[in-house]
């Protein structure tokens, strides 16, 4: 079955880096061969240089960013332990729902879709929460929520983000911001085809953990064991293997790059793609401030479509005509939204060109 | 980094089969992509063919088979309802783990290491359970339990079974057999890399479904609305799309050698290889008529190990001298048995030639 070659402006997945296509060709290895070790220590070194911690428990979690998040959760929040959930889009949506079956108990902070949470608001949702929790990056919105000022006024709660779209796109600290667990997803900024979960633990967090996870494929206390357990490392599960080939090869690209130049690279393409849908006299949806660089939400221009095409049919001619695949509006702004994304090896200048010209082509 | 060309006959992964390899190089499609879900769809039905089943929720889980092991449980046994399970192996162990944690009744049946377990043993655990579930390949001793009896005596229980190490390796019938839940995992007889866990799932353990299961990852509900959604298809999270790509063209691979001419290549594998080791004097470990041709359990010849090195350093020595990977015991087993696989790719008399020469080399 031949694929055809999408140029991948989505909300993720991205384009991969060629390096890390390349890296898929390598051998197998056994997941408890030492060179597969040395590897997965290698990229666990790694994913600490770009969430800018010295967690020793950084790994990839062997699932994709949702199992990251739910990871993370089930390991901290036991029945009746309070949480409290920044909502302000689909993933801080999900996040309420896996606590909510965790059996804890969910405060939420909401905000209007396509603004971003103050975080004093988080602060103040509760006197004395075991888990703050926010989206660093709403996918299906395109907005920034700022997290330097939860970290800084957490007191004993941990803090917990997601960063799937944010990690290698736009500032992150995990240890100077403070944030005790976080997770990411491959097929975004990293430029990874999805299949990983990136999370990271502090040592606060581990001291935090539940007694018992309920799940036990995301039971973190018996996966550190593997992951970084020194010279015995436990089996737990079988690692997928080509997926961390495939990880560590983005890493390296990233590395290479200069964790600052990637994320300037994200920043250029992201200015570039706004500043031109606003020339062509779009509206852009998140709230000035707090726009993503890496993933662009705009307005869909419903009276320049094409006579007869739905916004589904733009985005359907995108693909046929130009191979470009851009994504639709979830939840509430369905229809209303588009999403671009500019991430990993998509996010070259050239892309954002031919994406507004293959716009200025098709649209009234 | 580089790594070594080994010849992977451990307990899996197996050598992936070359068209494997080469479908990782294509074009990465988004999971929303028509071009993918046809990719979806069509890996769907090629697991239905190996699996032998109509079952309309057949797909590849998002992570590898020990998360296939806990989406079944997770989604058909709420806290109090009793779940019998055959214990004969580390599966077997981590199915009561799994079913403890989601706070069910477990009735363990256990049998010894190596030694099968009766069928009849299994149904008369318990007048009235919601599940029996029993591994069908024990990974950790190379025994097969026999499943046909099981089902055909079920009654109301559904049946649940670990395919991990059978599936494409030995006859297998979903269907025939009355299997309700099956998961598998890609890395050993498919001839794949590890990260996904092909589950299927018949009408009547749907109807089985509780209310909500505590993982939303692992929520079959869920998951069927984009796996087997018909014309809508739910995005549920982003499906690791290299690995799909992967699991597609192993299959096509068995299926294109046809899956009965696959099984015997298995079956001739082990055959000469338990044939070769038992001329050589060594004990194998699993109960006679109950041995897996695809991976074989073999008493360590501790008389016959080079002066001065154990039995890991043996493994150790085909490792470096010969670039060949074999399983060591795991739990009570550990240092007493080797665990030899031919899987996948890796299923090749001439691998089975070298392994004796090279085992006939090294010990005494």
């Amino acid at each position: 079955m031949a694929h055809s070659d999408r140029l991948l402006m989505g909300p993720g997945p991205c384009n991969p880096y060629p390096e890390v296509i390349e890296a898929f060709g390598r051998p197998l290895l056994g997941h408890l061969d030492p060179e597969f070790i040395d590897l997965l220590d290698e990229t666990n070194d790694r994913l600490r240089a770009v969430f800018l911690t010295a967690n020793a428990l950084t790994f990839p979690m062997s699932a994709t960013g949702s199992a990251g998040m739910e990871a993370t959760f089930c390991n901290v929040l036991a029945p009746g332990e309070v949480v409290v959930i920044g909502v302000n889009g689909v993933f801080g949506e999900r996040m309420c729902d896996v606590a909510d079956r965790l059996g804890a108990e969910v405060v939420r902070v909401d905000a209007e879709w396509g603004q971003a949470i103050e975080p004093q608001r988080m602060l103040d949702a509760h006197p004395g929460p075991k888990v703050i929790a926010i989206v660093h990056a709403e996918t299906s919105t395109g907005v920034r929520n700022d997290l330097e000022e939860i970290g800084a006024g957490k007191g004993d709660a941990l803090f917990l983000v997601d960063c799937v779209t944010s990690l290698a796109g736009i500032p992150l600290e995990i240890d100077a911001w403070g944030v005790d667990l976080a997770y990411s997803g491959t097929q975004k900024c990293i430029g990874v085809p999805p299949g990983l979960s990136p999370v990271t633990v502090s040592q606060r967090a581990i001291e935090g953990f539940v007694e018992r996870s309920p799940s036990w494929y995301l039971d973190l206390s018996m996966i550190a064991d593997y992951v970084a357990g020194g010279s015995t490392r436990a089996y737990h599960h079988t690692a997928p293997i080509s997926m961390v080939y495939a990880l560590h090869a983005g890493l390296g690209v990233i590395l290479e790059e200069g964790l600052g130049n990637a994320q300037a690279r994200h920043r250029a393409c992201g200015e570039k793609l706004q500043l031109g849908l606003q020339e062509m006299g779009f509206e852009l949806f998140a709230q000035e401030g707090h726009r993503l660089p890496e993933l662009t939400s705009v307005r869909i221009p419903l009276d320049r479509l094409p006579e007869g095409m739905g916004e589904a049919g733009v985005r359907r001619l995108l693909l046929d005509r130009y191979g470009i695949e851009i994504g639709g509006g979830l939840g509430p702004v369905a229809g209303q939204v588009w999403r671009i994304g500019c991430m990993g090896h998509t996010a070259r200048p050239r892309n954002v060109t031919l994406l507004l010209g293959a716009l200025a082509e098709i649209l009234l």
